[in-house]
């Protein structure tokens, strides 16, 4: 999917809500463990119940890799059973040199048809080239994350800003904003602003709103540019929003709220009528 | 395996050698086309072919994941294969939060029965936590690679030194030598001068010996400490010696000529009579 088409998608649908396919088997709903393939299963009811109020899915990588072979046939099918007007994001955190990347974009770009995949910076810039090499497809580079341990070293001071800050403006020199977006976690949402003004076009890629604490309303003031710019990923608070036989209506009423939320936003801020 | 077992290994067999199995599918010998997985048989000669003069395998888990789930049953057999004795690394690069890391662990130390795992320190010291959680397994951090790319942030200069050496400061602190080792690129030879000064205890994965350019003497002699601390990874220049139906033999004389090579060095240092 191109970045035009993304934007389309964003004004028909009123939203720029990306779902966490974050899928434990532990957290299903009972009934569902008859099922021969129930984490498949608990995905196409989801997709089903969602796929009206969001522009995007992530699968956590993680959550199938645990299980072989078997978990990456339910990415294949999962997949499958995603609409082609709905964009899709392995969140995969990879990083490697040259040929090793080469081989991490074959598969993630070929052998399973994602638009775009999540990486991490720290090898350097000549990691993201392989990735850069397809069109229409994306790179979302890892810049600052949700969790505690990221003032660890993103954080850190370096002659030209905190390292996060350097990553941003290196890569943005680097490549576009057609084939590259950043990963920057809610819970720093104060930090957007500044972020905003390092890429004031590029797209952001915001987990964290919601189960990780960060606030929807402070995100969406920070992050949105011309294009909108933002896709912000709920998971937990949607795909486990009750885990009994409703949980498809369940995950359906907490899609719609932050759709109707992102709907309000984009209104106020006359991205759409 | 425990840091005792891999420094018992390193005396009998008089070798710190790892064995890369990178396999790309473009590059094995074309009588092994004709058989049903062609890459495993692949895996299992060089294997067959080695085993004797190596203490490590490590296995770029890019190479396999670009078949899907074909690549991960690759894998499973391929370890299958690996003797009991021999230390077994996923080389992997992953890294995130909390709970996605758990099964990232789970995946590699559990599904998989992986003695190592790579991960990337970007995010920060809390997604280690859940591998550090598994006894007798290691977490290899990535410090300083390579590439070219790895002067783009793992040089950069902070308050406490280069990214790097403070990467490297906060993980030894955070954990100790039994579960953690460090990735250095034996390009970067002249610098392992400078990593074991921060960590004069751990052990170090080098790989870029050979097709990458890094010099086996140099890193040897800056990288050695008193447990021998170090795995020489090779890859290409082994499994890649020859294409032709005697890769086996070719595969086994470069094995023998590293091995060779530390031996006079374990000698000459005193580690092995």
């Amino acid at each position: 999917m191109d970045l035009q088409k993304l934007i389309t998608e964003i004004k028909q649908k009123k939203s720029y809500l990306c779902v966490g396919l974050d899928t434990e088997f532990e957290k299903i709903p009972k009934h569902l463990l008859k099922s021969e393939n129930s984490i498949l299963e608990f995905n196409k009811s989801i997709i089903k119940a969602t796929k009206k109020y969001c522009v995007a899915y992530k699968l956590n990588i993680a959550f199938y890799e645990q299980y072989g072979s078997k978990g990456w046939d339910i990415i294949e099918k999962t997949i499958e059973h995603i609409p082609s007007d709905i964009f899709i994001i392995a969140d995969s955190k990879r990083g490697d040199i040259g040929n090793t990347a080469k081989m991490y974009a074959r598969t993630f770009f070929e052998t399973y048809n994602f638009d775009a995949v999540t990486v991490s910076p720290y090898m350097g810039l000549d990691t993201l080239q392989p990735f850069l090499e397809y069109k229409n497809k994306f790179t979302i580079v890892l810049a600052l994350t949700s969790n505690e341990g990221s003032s660890d070293f993103q954080m850190l001071d370096t002659p030209d800003g905190k390292l996060y800050e350097v990553v941003i403006k290196k890569v943005a020199e680097y490549a576009n904003d057609k084939n590259i977006m950043f990963v920057t976690g809610a819970t720093n949402a104060d930090k957007i602003v500044n972020i905003r003004k390092l890429v004031p076009e590029h797209f952001l890629l915001v987990p964290g709103v919601g189960a990780q604490g960060g606030d929807f309303s402070e995100v969406s003031e920070n992050g949105f540019n011309k294009n909108c710019g933002l896709l912000i990923n709920s998971s937990r608070n949607i795909i486990y929003a009750s885990n009994d036989e409703n949980f498809e209506i369940s995950a359906e009423h907490e899609a719609i709220k932050l759709q109707s939320q992102m709907e309000q936003f984009l209104i106020k801020k006359g991205f759409i009528k």
